[in-house]
């Protein structure tokens, strides 16, 4: 058990990553707004004592919603439920702070950090969905340089509030009729460009202090901020080489911040796994029949701002597409470069990809992944990955009944939890009082 | 089975409504931020056949925290967990109208709302905490009408966020790979003074269309937001003939906004039992002995918006107190009227309102207590209660276990759950699709 440990955490989305998925039975096509079909796959990802599940948001109606289900339910409510219904793994929620209010988002999430015992995590994001802004007053997207500063400055005031109570602040001496030790709460007084928040949080301290701080951004912008305040990153790298660079970059520049550690890198990795050979074929092909071609083309055409005109199935893909310069930058970038660098026609993307945009996609067995995923740990290219499974729930079963016990017995992943915190299971250090203090110190 | 019945809702806050309910043992003084403890109330006021349980919420520090347990958690947080481990009773969660996005609010109740399978409510409130308003880059309150005039923009776009889904929107065809109608998912295009929206939701509908609307104000602007939009209200009055008054007022209020009932106005109540007259003096004494005076003295002050010098115990309560312009109305203007009607000391006045700040209190054994709801029911002065029992567990079980049986026998309560959404509970119609398309032709 001395050697350097995976850590998995499982996207959860809907009915799963492929964009035919739903049209694949057992899976129910309506699962996408029932609250059960979450509770079961959080159930199912903690009999693999993975580390965490995860939701990605965006708050408006879907790109091409006539064509399959997204995220609807709001994370935190989801979570909580899942929460309430499970004892360990981690719930990671996304949101947003384009358009939340720090103060509103803090309590949120640290209530279901309270809830769950100290096992939230928070991946906060910026939104650069056209349709996202206009349901917030907006005419158009924010530019990508503004997003993150006010990304930036949410972070900072985010961790100020959760910081605003020490951990011993609740006294609750029914004999004196003391409660609150209010000199152990202290308001955060922030005034900066984005905000002007007065604290302190209305919420004491979880388990595990306070959320983890998830982060996704790829571009130079979404690095620095990854750099200055995650501690856990869900990356894209379509190769050992990318996961390694990008690890090297993030850490040091979080070096650069003054930070030593405490950062778990993940990759995205879809997954779509057969037991033999012949079954993933099968599964493949299947897949690719389910998905609609218009669909999967429109929607890649949409990443990378192009005309769906230009992208036909047998043509080779365009290779003289810019990445565009205000909108998903990091899975517009793979896409492009998985294109060009092995001379693929449109339909070789697309299959390549999964009917995705972007994340790398594994297709094999259990024993191949497995073996994957020990190079990746080894060559310092991963901590771990964020696992997108093609369908749910038995592209979820799969990685827990055949693909965890090969990486146990391999000595890479944990036989069972060792602790009950996300923080725990992702081997972060709590906030502690002198990081509160510093957070606090930085907002004066 | 004919005569009129009663709904019930209980405030599960905290500890209980009385601010030294946390000193009583059993209670656990941490149970305020353990959603263990609400889903324990939750599943208690289930087996009582309650219509529904509710949270208050002020999205700041409590006032005087050094005294006493608050609404700290997220209510729908909270809520959702509760939903998570019961089948059948209302989920009413508060979230105001002055610090929150409409689109972010209506997907978060949306999203409890198909989470409880159609058991969610919002109870609609103005902030007019000062403390609150630091918290979101104000630095004083916002004025009454004010606050009411972006309510009522608010929950109009609310509603047309809710109403933007057909029924049956949701296709789901493996067959054709058909999910969404889109034809059938509008945008709601609003443009108001606040409020910019676009739309379409994001969530479908839930088993009882969307959620229960709730309203509190009893100043001129919450009657009028009130009778246009509220499904049930949450009032306060000190006697039946306030009650029926009220609603009286508020009723002929609603038919100008062209509404012809359902509407369920349920006072305030709070209340302190026991099974007999003695245990009944020997709970409120041991009440009043563990309230610290202090606090009750400033809290009551601070209401008032007057310095607590002029609060002194075994003084006459001052008859020249005017209703603050910017406070909290209803509850000021209940209190000073409780005093000057009865001619009381402010000894008097604490003990009155159990330590509380405006809602009728009722002190006695449960034969009195169901006779007394008998009457207010019969006399038109309510349609049910908002409970507020003094300590819990055991001030809610007294109500379950002796209260409703009486309620029972006199026909007067549900024996059992006859419906499963909120709506079915408060015997309120469905929005259909009538409702759905005059909220949007409202904002056009």
């Amino acid at each position: 058990m001395s050697r350097r440990q995976l850590h998995l955490n499982v996207n959860i989305l809907n009915s799963g990553f492929h964009p035919a998925a739903w049209r694949r039975a057992p899976s129910d096509p309506a699962a996408f707004v029932d609250v059960q079909h979450y509770v079961r796959l959080g159930q199912l990802a903690e009999r693999g004592t993975f580390d965490a599940v995860f939701l990605a948001d965006t708050p408006s109606f879907a790109d091409r919603p006539e064509f399959r289900p997204y995220q609807a339910l709001e994370p935190t409510i989801v979570l909580a439920t899942v929460a309430a219904r499970t004892e360990r793994i981690g719930l990671i929620a996304t949101a947003s702070t384009t358009y939340n209010d720090p103060y509103n988002l803090a309590r949120r999430f640290a209530s279901l950090d309270l809830a769950s015992g100290g096992r939230a995590g928070w991946n906060a994001v910026t939104t650069a969905d056209p349709s996202a802004s206009r349901n917030f007053g907006a005419d158009d997207v924010t530019a990508h340089r503004d997003r993150y500063e006010r990304a930036a400055e949410f972070s900072d005031v985010v961790k100020a509030l959760w910081g605003s109570w020490d951990e011993d602040a609740l006294v609750a001496d029914k004999a004196t009729g003391r409660f609150i030790d209010v000199a152990r709460v202290r308001p955060v007084n922030h005034s900066g460009r984005h905000f002007k928040i007065r604290g302190p949080l209305n919420v004491p301290r979880s388990p595990q202090g306070w959320p983890v701080i998830v982060q996704a951004g790829g571009s130079e912008d979404g690095r620095t901020l990854a750099a200055r305040h995650a501690e856990a990153i869900f990356s894209v790298a379509q190769t050992e080489a990318e996961g390694a660079a990008f690890a090297r970059d993030i850490r040091a520049r979080a070096r650069a911040f003054g930070r030593d550690g405490g950062i778990v890198i993940l990759p995205g990795l879809a997954t779509l796994l057969g037991s033999t050979e012949a079954e993933v074929k099968r599964r493949e092909e299947e897949l690719w029949d389910l998905l609609p071609k218009e669909y999967a083309i429109g929607r890649l055409a949409g990443l990378l701002q192009i005309d769906p005109k230009r992208l036909r199935l047998d043509d080779a893909f365009p290779t003289d597409i810019p990445v565009p310069p205000n909108g998903m930058q990091t899975f517009a970038a793979a896409t492009l470069q998985t294109a060009k660098r092995r001379n693929l026609t449109v339909r070789e993307v697309l299959r390549e990809l999964g009917g995705g945009t972007g994340h790398r996609m594994f297709v094999g067995t259990p024993e191949a992944l497995a073996d994957d995923m020990e190079r990746w740990l080894q060559a310092g290219a991963a901590d771990g990955f964020n696992l997108m499974p093609d369908v749910f729930p038995d592209g979820l079963e799969i990685l827990v009944n055949e693909v965890v016990p090969i990486l146990r017995r391999k000595g890479i992943f944990r036989h069972e939890y060792t602790g009950r915190t996300l923080r725990d299971h992702f081997g972060l250090a709590g906030p502690g009082e002198r990081e509160a203090a510093l957070a606090l110190a930085g907002d004066d």
